[in-house]
């Protein structure tokens, strides 16, 4: 029996159609800029979040450090949640690679946008001091356990900042979830970042979106990171057909979601009032044994902190796959 | 009448003796490690604060970079105060010029050390995440109003971080103020800056202070960033004439801005008991309109933030001084 | 009548039989390191050159710029040609991106490998100066007219520099033009990269190859540049299909070449004998006109200088495209 | 008796003159831009080579690199001699302070400006490669011997290149060996650097000249590099000092390099019509022997290449030094 995997909502496998699109994908040299497929991608994800272009690019990482590139130079500063994806999970590129100096808001709780804190810490010009330049969110949040910010909070915090970023990895959910439409969420941001590798269950890809000059200034730069990619069209056919089949879908994630936490509420893990999309955040004691022992049942979570468990639901996981998450680690976590 | 000049302790002039010192200075050349006058400065010290070695550089900035540049490789994570000298007054360095990621932890009030805080955001390995690699502290800490970190905290946050750098530019004022010595706090830190020309009215120079490994490291990324001088002799003479000189009386200083804060307390502008140093911070509504009626009658104090005045006492300054800035000051509030 | 597209190798389509291959190719999140078609593809690459590992990545710049952070130092300074890819059509990223200083040697002429050159600009440690750390050679040679460096001066060059980088994008041609085997390849150089998508005709892929410590290294820093890949499979089942079936056909590629060379020759733009793989340069005084005549006869050749043209054979072209590209080149070069 | 030291013409100590000037300085807070003798210094350096502005910094390595950043942007190239200070000397600052991708041209002898050679290496825009952004040229050239680039290969150059650099570290020594006057050079340069601690005998301190415009993003760069220094008007007087009373002598100096190259031809260890300035190379097959026996006998020389000695005059010798060195440097060479 092949193990139940709820680690991520990456490990999605291509679909028979997905994968009979990608086998028959029209396709190009896209350094020369020639491959229609991604050039449809590109133009179909720009129109649907309102904005002038967009950029395909090999992972959510380079799609987020190409943004912030157009819109911040070496030394100057980023305000962003101090769990953020661009500053815990990308190896420290922001700095690195981009010489962005970030300054940390701590949600409360973890995946809340604490607006007045976050307008607190904006440095304003003058002073001697290091204004901030721009801000960067993520919409849902991972680790403040796949969150939706509320809308009215972006908006306001939109007000107060100069220019805002999105990590919108996983905004489907964001959407699906809240109602709110791509066109809106595009109207707030000056620059996005989506993937279609998580939740849609495309097997590589994301995409950067903004206006066409900073859509030119990141090919360059993509060029300079070694993001470039010739017939790119085999996976822009996967991006697409993801967007034409897999975005409604997420409601039936969400629901798994949160009948897993329901279904865990007794063992005082988890508060299933807090799940918002697809993925659930246990706490417990001693997460490594909970992850090996789940394992050992054919149930597969992970470690998300000293003590937190991370379960996510997607593509790949039915009904039945649910239950049997839902029995084992209940026996797990009763044992 | 020259004006009573109480914006910075950075604005102090060399005194006859220090300038004599200056003039007679021996000297050789310190890129070939053969000025005798530096290598002095930099035995006396390391001593002082009980590590192995020091490096004497043009800027505090200087020193705090090449001290974090040896705790910390591009893409690392520093964890420090959301109102350091490091992040605020160096113009994006860390991440620009080193490539280091910064977590970014608000005191409450600023100034103060909130461990629980600081130690919530360290990121152990693991994880897949960013993991914090050291952390810095500043003391006193400028923007937190020249407030002297207690040695408890200190002690306390040393324990549960991986390595800890402290900008130590105005650390003579602490020790001064709180009694621990310059020994003690070496042994708290694996890194110190210290500055001379701030309270201890050097024109120029600061210096790093490490172990021997370390201060090698930084003597070849002090060529880099071009902070290798030849005579510099003629400035580490200042240097050692103020440590000879200037260091006892910075309890001069600091009962002047005491004084100050207690005659302006009238005004609801400052609370006296937050004084413990040098430093004065005057909660304003107008602080642009404050400097310019301040400095209209000789008395010159610094826009600091949108609320904020700064005060500084120094060697530059004398009783007299105080009385006058009180007068002018009293009746710029008081209009 | 479609097009026939000379500009580069890099213009190939997957073919029916590697398009079956994508589409049935068994994967798994790579990130993870779980996909078994990438996980087979680096072993398959490492054993052909005789190294202990590679690494899977969207592109070549990306594999070479991996390959040199991991052997040298922001600061530290490469030896390489001044033609080559990596300092020509990398968008400066070993400066930009790795902080690394570059020293250029001219080829006489252009693509030789003129060893005593680049020994001469050799920099010993010592003597306060930067020494040379690393040297980094491309094998073929684009710019060089698709030359293939001699062994015997590979070996010599390899005896006078501390590390050796291979920029083997086109190595396979190198290799099917010389007969010197990847493992002899392979054991002349620190690091390589190697890429899928040239003459070998997959859509997307590189590989940097070495030891398994650099190589564990080069993903830590793929994931700061942004090149870490989840069902990666899809590229990399390509690539095996290639490998296993697109490299002793190089050999017709070349002939190819050789022939549209020597059916050119009459006009002076180019001696046949300088042609050693699948690249053919020619010198007029007007490349861009040459290029528009010939395109509106159908036959796409590039700009590959101020006085330079650039025509390539690979996968998609056969005898009869070659057939007409000499009738409409000779028209155009004789009008 | 003390050494005789032709090491280098940073070795030099400031005179009674230039340290009563010092001692006398008027000084205030130069990073609050209130230091009289700075202002002074370089208001006076910008009139002397014609140029808008200048900015006071601590090395010629520091006004070499802010020069570069005012001209590239990281990820830019920079064509300059292969043996120039900014990529010999500077600790590979250019790519790792600066991210600037540098091109190399071998002089041929090495200090002369083969113009052809470096016109051969500018790469114009298009063609997808990196376009050379600008060049750069040492004047006089310390590894070449301290030779004066000829004037009109500099204008020939100068129209072959977007933009110029000077590093003029030496150009004092060029002016008065060629008599091409400041205003001259200054002409032909977008950026240059000039030092005040070589053949002027200034302790410590160079100068970045250009447009003010340039000089304003600068003073923000020198802010990050941590080369912003508080009462630097003790350092600027040493300059001015040494501007009004050490530029002339400097024949002097050009004078006794002559005398002891001609000295020591005889040895066939220099060709005296290479000496054009204060700088003489000798070539000997055991350098470190040379110097070592030297030594022992009160003479300084420098190791300067596996084969190299340099030996330098300066305004801390006098006709009598020269003379021992002669007498010293005969009986090494004849041993």
């Amino acid at each position: 029996m092949k193990p139940v995997d709820l680690r991520s909502d990456t490990v999605t496998r291509p679909t028979d159609g997905m994968r009979k699109a990608i086998a028959e994908a029209e396709v190009g040299d896209d350094v020369y800029g020639e491959d229609p497929t991604v050039a449809a991608l590109e133009a179909e994800v720009a129109e649907l979040f309102g904005h002038e272009a967009a950029l395909f690019v090999p992972s959510g990482t380079m799609a987020n450090q190409l943004a912030l590139t157009t819109l911040l130079q070496p030394g100057n500063e980023l305000l962003c949640d101090a769990d953020a994806h661009i500053v815990t999970y990308e190896a420290g590129a922001a700095a690195a690679v981009g010489g962005i100096s970030t300054r940390t808001v701590v949600g409360s709780p973890a995946g809340a946008l604490d607006v007045d804190a976050w307008l607190a810490q904006v440095r304003r010009p003058g002073y001697h001091a290091l204004p901030t330049t721009a801000a960067a969110v993520e919409n849902t949040h991972n680790r403040g356990g796949g969150s939706v910010l509320p809308y009215d909070d972006l908006v306001r915090l939109r007000a107060g900042v100069p220019a805002l970023h999105c990590d919108g990895a996983r905004i489907w959910n964001a959407s699906v979830a809240s109602g709110v439409t791509y066109r809106e969420y595009g109207a707030l941001f000056d620059t996005l970042s989506v993937c279609l590798s998580k939740g849609l269950g495309a097997p590589v890809g994301s995409l950067m979106i903004s206006t066409a000059e900073r859509i030119e200034r990141a090919r360059l730069r993509r060029q300079q990171l070694g993001g470039g990619m010739r017939q790119a069209g085999v996976l822009a056919a996967a991006g697409r057909y993801a967007l034409a089949h897999h975005v409604e879908r997420l409601a039936d994630d969400h629901a798994r979601a949160s009948r897993l936490a329901a279904a865990l509420a007794e063992f005082d893990v988890v508060d299933p009032s807090t799940v918002q999309t697809n993925l659930v955040l246990l706490t417990v004691s001693d997460p490594g044994a909970v992850v090996r022992a789940a394992a050992e049942q054919g149930v597969r979570v992970g470690v998300f902190g000293p003590q937190t468990v991370r379960a996510m639901t997607h593509l790949d996981l039915d009904d039945e796959d649910l239950d049997r998450a839902i029995v084992v680690l209940s026996s797990v976590l009763r044992g």
